[in-house]
């Protein structure tokens, strides 16, 4: 149902200052031509130095996890349906480190940190450190729903699973052979966790941001953290304002990155904040990127979308896999260095040259 | 060392409209009259419906706790040093719901959430749902200190606390014969939660924040929760940008009140992000409040201070105990009806009038 628009070609040139420079897809204008009440779905596969093995795989995952989000707005749902339904196919492909996939903690433990909000009552739920549970952004949205709070962590988290009938899985179900290895060849390492920052490696989060015709936002994020991170370790992912957030009156945003960085900025609230004084979206991702890094020298990634339509998919890293929906025209990027959006006329497909 | 200058009396004045009108302390004017560069410490015992019968210890906790925090600028101490001396004594105090004195969830069990901000560096250290331990302010110091993280939840908490020689305690110990009757009481009550949030009550989260000498600020946040919450609640305490957040750019805040609308709208970033915008640090407070209550009917309080010691204490709800030390000087208060800055030479001590 999606159309395929985007070249595919790798470009695997690394970029050494990546926390200052960015990749940016179409540009303001080119949005503002499109229909004011666009409905839109953007996912991401999260923000790090994807190797060129998982490359492909990551670019099919999340075109497949965007065309998935935009179904359920065809189908009649609205952008939290939207963003669970994309969340959930990320967290289901084993590419990503989320819900299967899992990146491992230092005990070989997974532990699953997720967020869902919708933008229309500010209403969110989270889970962090939760066992055993496939699609981490399905719990979320049952703690919105079904409870007085926001985030259950932990035990209880799982507790809240088994009361509401969430099945839980095996670990083993949750961690690939790829991981494991992974794993095995750094749980020596003492400064491990750091050692993945400074590399940009493990920081795999997923998300999706989307609008619907109505004009309400909502965001997802889902992860399974970094690799080798501490028993415990709760990144920026299920924190409302940091990992996620999405309000109708500026838009939604879902991020990726070092989770630490993001925290410290509050990522999210901050890319939203620069929306409500007047910022376009992609201007509005660039700045609040661009001060983490000079603030806290952390590189990462966003998705954003305003009520009206726009939207953006920008990063510091030095590759971020994602994918766009919009009037069932489907973009997709992972690199960044080198390419450009092409003139777009307004009813032609978005397309993306190498210069 | 630190003078009492507020008035004692109480006022038991019940307000209906309490979500959208205001407490004050100092108007700005005051506040500017002062040094540019002074040292303060605020300190909060939670925003709620505080019963007579607790008003008395409350006032008196939260004065030793402001004098507390001063004493550590006084003896050197940088902003953080302040609000984790502060944040000891509030948890130190069985009359608040943090450390000794916390609320028990539906289980009867008790899970404390903390953190603690670093204004000068974003840096932050937060626990949550972690059992045993008498002071988590200090345990979410060591996260920030000791750790590549900022947040580690449940049993992995409780690793870390032990990895570094943080004691354990009794959970006996932490529980107020008071706290066990009262939730005995409500127990059964399906909407337990809810109830509590209807009638502001057992909102009694802790919170401080210093600027020094040098503009550095920092905040931190410390809560048992709301009584007879589900196993692995966490609330707004120890989320950064909604409990708190530090920024020696803008101030710090911390904030208290019903977690799930504090969550929903970032209070402690909102708060900021006004005073980014130029606003006087109680509008800043104000207009955060106000806007949590008209957006998500949420009723809390929060205390702020900027680098150059503007502060306010501000609540929606029925009473908060706040305690504050300026240059020397202790004020206070609990109620806000009726209530009004008296006016203030610029070399005197600030006191209250009732009109």
């Amino acid at each position: 149902m999606c159309q395929v628009s985007a070249d595919e070609a790798e470009n695997n040139t690394q970029i050494s200052q990546n926390h200052v420079s960015m990749a940016e897809v179409l540009s303001e204008e080119d949005r503002e031509r499109k229909s004011k009440m666009s409905a839109v779905v953007v996912v991401h596969g999260g923000a790090w130095a994807i190797p060129d093995e998982l490359a492909e795989a990551s670019v099919s995952g999340v075109k497949a996890a965007a065309c998935e989000g935009f179904s359920a707005l065809k189908r009649g749902g609205n952008a939290v349906d939207a963003v669970e339904a994309a969340v959930r196919a990320l967290e289901d492909n084993t590419v990503f480190n989320a819900g299967h996939g899992a990146a491992l903690n230092a005990n070989g433990e997974v532990e699953l940190d997720a967020i869902i909000m919708d933008g229309s009552t500010l209403a969110s739920g989270a889970v962090s450190c939760v066992k055993n549970i496939a699609n981490p952004v399905s719990l979320a949205r049952a703690v919105m729903e079904k409870t007085a709070h926001i985030m259950l962590t932990g035990r209880g988290a799982n507790m809240f699973a088994e009361s509401v009938g969430v099945a839980t899985v095996p670990t083993e179900t949750l961690v690939t052979e790829y991981e494991r290895k992974e794993w095995e060849k750094r749980k020596h390492y003492v400064a491990g966790v750091m050692e993945d920052f400074n590399s940009q490696w493990a920081h795999d989060t997923v998300g999706a941001v989307a609008v619907d015709c109505a004009g309400n936002v909502a965001c997802a994020t889902s992860t399974g953290g970094i690799r080798n991170k501490m028993v415990g370790r709760v990144g920026d992912s299920p924190i409302i304002g940091s990992g996620g957030y999405a309000d109708n009156f500026s838009g939604a945003v879902s991020c990726t990155g070092h989770g630490e960085s993001i925290l410290k900025v509050t990522l999210a609230r901050l890319i939203l904040s620069h929306i409500e004084q007047g910022k376009p979206v992609a201007e509005a991702s660039q700045a609040s990127l661009r001060y983490m890094g000079d603030r806290v020298r952390g590189a990462g990634g966003a998705i954003a979308v305003s009520p009206s339509g726009q939207w953006a998919a920008t990063f510091t890293t030095e590759r971020m896999a994602w994918a766009a929906v919009e009037d069932d025209v489907l973009c997709y990027c992972i690199h960044k260095k080198n390419l450009q959006p092409s003139p777009v006329a307004p009813d032609s497909t978005p397309s993306w040259i190498e210069k």
